[in-house]
């Protein structure tokens, strides 16, 4: 099962970097890739595949005019879940969710979501019932999704790559070559 | 053992989303308070007393001038874990975590992280090594410290309360009274 997130209704002034931290956290937490759908910002994408050159993995982003036509689209071929605070909760739902077969599409709001995803989504699931942020929401999401085994997902051809550490920081750069 | 959480170098302009959604973070996956650094902004704090009110439960939001001061406080009290990409693996002293008795401070980053906060720490704990943002790296790691269980927590005294739907969206009012 992979796993691709929406963004909906980027703004940059005003998102900029919540979106960038969705989208971070959905590579970090196993996603194959993101959309996002609002204004387009190519700043925000220089940053991304940016951190993506350098710490690997495989990690596609994109941009689209029409959510609805990715909703769409992707109905077609897979599954879509809708993280919303209104939702099912995540404890009830996570066994079922994990069973399924196709590919997931999870849709992450921005301040306004549109009413009609709640219909169209096959699955709107709550990551606790309170007021949080897409960012915590989702990657929560993804952990438990992933019964916590993304943690220990290596990440392919980095350039930079962190020896943990007690105290301290350790990098290592992978310099140029065969 | 409680649960407060220090958000470091909090800057208006740059960060006000992004603490924000910190915060609520830090209280809807448990934690019992958050203290702030960095520049004081009445906004973030309304925002955050505004939905405390509102969604219910017992949160406390406070802002210090000095984090040292705080960190130092702390240290005689409790256990002062840092949540830094190039800390130990989430996996690997979550079990040691979940065995402290004393009350947790969880130190979160701004954009530039002192150093000197890396030997301070009791722990530097890593929610993957690679770089996503500090709201999926709270969130996960107090989920991680419950086991879960705090998406069962109930907000006591809510106004405000989400009734869990498979599609569509039910908020419960309460309205005043006694």
């Amino acid at each position: 099962m992979g796993v691709h997130v929406l963004r909906l209704d980027h703004r940059p002034a005003r998102d900029k970097r919540v979106t960038s931290h969705l989208i971070l956290a959905a590579r970090a937490f196993g996603a194959s890739g993101a959309t996002y759908t609002g204004q387009r910002d190519p700043s925000l994408e220089g940053s991304i595949r940016g951190v993506a050159s350098d710490w690997g993995g495989r990690f596609v982003l994109d941009y689209a005019e029409s959510w609805r036509r990715v909703v769409a689209d992707w109905k077609r071929r897979g599954t879509v879940v809708h993280l919303t605070m209104y939702g099912l909760p995540l404890r009830e739902v996570v066994a079922s969710l994990r069973g399924i077969a196709s590919d997931i599409l999870v849709v992450v709001g921005g301040a306004k979501v549109p009413r009609d995803i709640f219909d169209l989504a096959d699955w709107n699931v709550a990551v606790t019932s309170q007021p949080h942020s897409e960012v915590s929401a989702l990657a929560v999401f993804l952990h438990e999704l992933r019964s916590g085994e993304e943690l220990d997902v290596e990440f392919e051809g980095a350039r930079l790559r962190v020896v943990p550490r007690a105290h301290g920081k350790e990098v290592i750069e992978r310099l140029g070559g065969i």
